[in-house]
């Protein structure tokens, strides 16, 4: 398997940051890809051992290309996670002063996230999109803009100053990445993991998707997301990307999965892994019987049972 | 109230397209705006009685600026939907022959609706994203690229002739757009209708998200729509927008809107209107006792027991 990772590019992105925050990431070649697409594609093809590309956005919400290119098309598997906080630096030639900037750009999935301080400290400056945050940094040092918003770590790479940094509308606004690569056996459980599963239903009918969260309910199990996707067959037909907390060595987990499996059209395992937070998944005194001892000594009393030594 | 409508432009989208389908636009002022948000905020301000966009799409699933657009801020009422099916034809200037076409344009959401048949028709030809199909064309007409997929209509307006048409790659491909204004009575019943609403929830535990959609189950409600997006407070928080079949004024969807009112941290009505495609909600034979008429003949009967009449 050749050591490299391709990640969502260009160089110099908050996605190259955070890949770098893996230690992994240092005996591997990183190689950036134009799409998510061709990232994962990399993967699928034997190109590359892994891809790194974002998942989750605290302001967008789940980020649909990714989802879409995971839940359609050869399996693939996530085996880790990464968090990342996004803040951005307004990036200018040197010398340029906050009263000479007229355009300002930046890839379309920051502007939420800078529109607030845009009105505030630059009204009157016209926004063009740019395929990158850091190609929009590109574009600044030839000149073709004035200011772009990016990572501060990118200013060194262009020639460019940070005139403001931590600029963000939202507190909080973090960035999920996962890294992917085929299927293969999942981590093991480090005690605080995540599991995330795409679900299709065998029909539409009242109570369908509640009798599929049934499932996690009725063990305990918290999710962490549901997002929606279209299956393509037309208006009002989707399936459900979810992450749960837990993992499939885990005997709640795996009988929850066990379940979904029997009463779902299809269930696509999409890996057990780390969570980026180290919180262990909590199990609330609300859901009496639902502790890790309880079920293991459930089971253990089945198995005494099917013995005739209860 | 002014007769106008405001839409999201510019004109010759099939934004425009689906707005004339309403009856009640033909003796309104359709005014094309930017942006989804600038579109809603003349309702909010009085500008125009009602703003026209997309909110739903086969392809992409919700679409998130509008959602968190209805999400946040003043509150406002959806009161019809249309649904459009979306097929492109390929612009160009008369004359241009295939084999001539070097670069195409559209809206970036187009791409994922004609990607196949570029890749079979125009695997060297160039993408260069455009502000709206519309615009794509003017482009084309202007000479800055060779040709660009939108609506057929749109070749008129820009000189253009229709190179391909019914260009799709998903079968069913269809949009569905809301009328949007300022919060009132809802149009009454018509027997086939859905209830949009925005749920909360007080706390995140396990199976909070399933006892929120029991509130549906039990009485036998089907879901339609079910979009989870950020509430900003940071990975993980999430606000659901639902919608489901029947109208508040039914008795089955009115418990349901109470019994989240009890159990939600809030709860936003967004509107009962007449489904477009006139399906009358189905209530499965799986769910005994759940018909309109026994849910009436349940109010009576409690209705006694409070008189002593029973």
């Amino acid at each position: 398997m050749p050591a490299s990772y391709a990640y969502l590019g260009p160089e110099g992105t908050f996605t190259e940051v955070a890949l770098r925050t893996l230690p992994e990431a240092a005996t591997r070649e990183l190689i950036p890809y134009v799409s998510v697409q061709s990232a994962l594609d990399a993967v699928r093809v034997g190109e590359a051992e892994a891809a790194f590309v974002p998942i989750e956005n605290s302001v967008e919400g789940g980020i649909t290309t990714t989802l879409d290119e995971l839940v359609a098309g050869t399996p693939l598997m996530i085996y880790r996670e990464v968090l990342l906080s996004i803040t951005f630096a307004l990036l200018v030639r040197p010398g340029t002063k906050l009263s000479d900037i007229k355009t300002v750009t930046a890839h379309p999935a920051a502007q939420p996230q800078v529109r607030n301080w845009l009105k505030t400290h630059l009204p009157d400056a016209v926004w063009e999109s740019a395929a990158s945050n850091a190609d929009g940094a590109r574009l600044v040092q030839e000149g073709r803009y004035d200011a772009a918003f990016a990572g501060e770590f990118a200013a060194a790479r262009y020639g460019l100053e940070a005139l403001e940094t931590g600029i963000h509308d939202a507190e909080n606004a973090q960035t999920r990445f996962v890294l992917v690569g085929r299927p293969a056996r999942p981590a093991a459980r480090t005690g605080a993991d995540k599991t995330s599963i795409v679900l299709w239903q065998r029909d539409d009918h009242p109570g369908g998707l509640r009798d599929l969260l049934g499932e996690f309910a009725t063990r305990g199990i918290n999710l962490m997301l549901l997002q929606s996707r279209p299956t393509g067959a037309g208006i009002g037909n989707y399936c459900f990307c979810i992450d749960a907390e837990g993992h499939i060595s885990d005997r709640r987990m795996a009988e929850a999965l066990m379940g979904l499996k029997r009463i779902c059209l299809q269930v696509r395992f999409l890996g057990s892994y780390p969570r980026a937070d180290m919180q262990p998944g909590e199990v609330r005194p609300l859901f009496p019987g639902t502790s890790d001892e309880e079920f293991v000594g459930a089971a253990d009393w089945v198995a005494r049972c099917q013995d005739g030594r209860f």
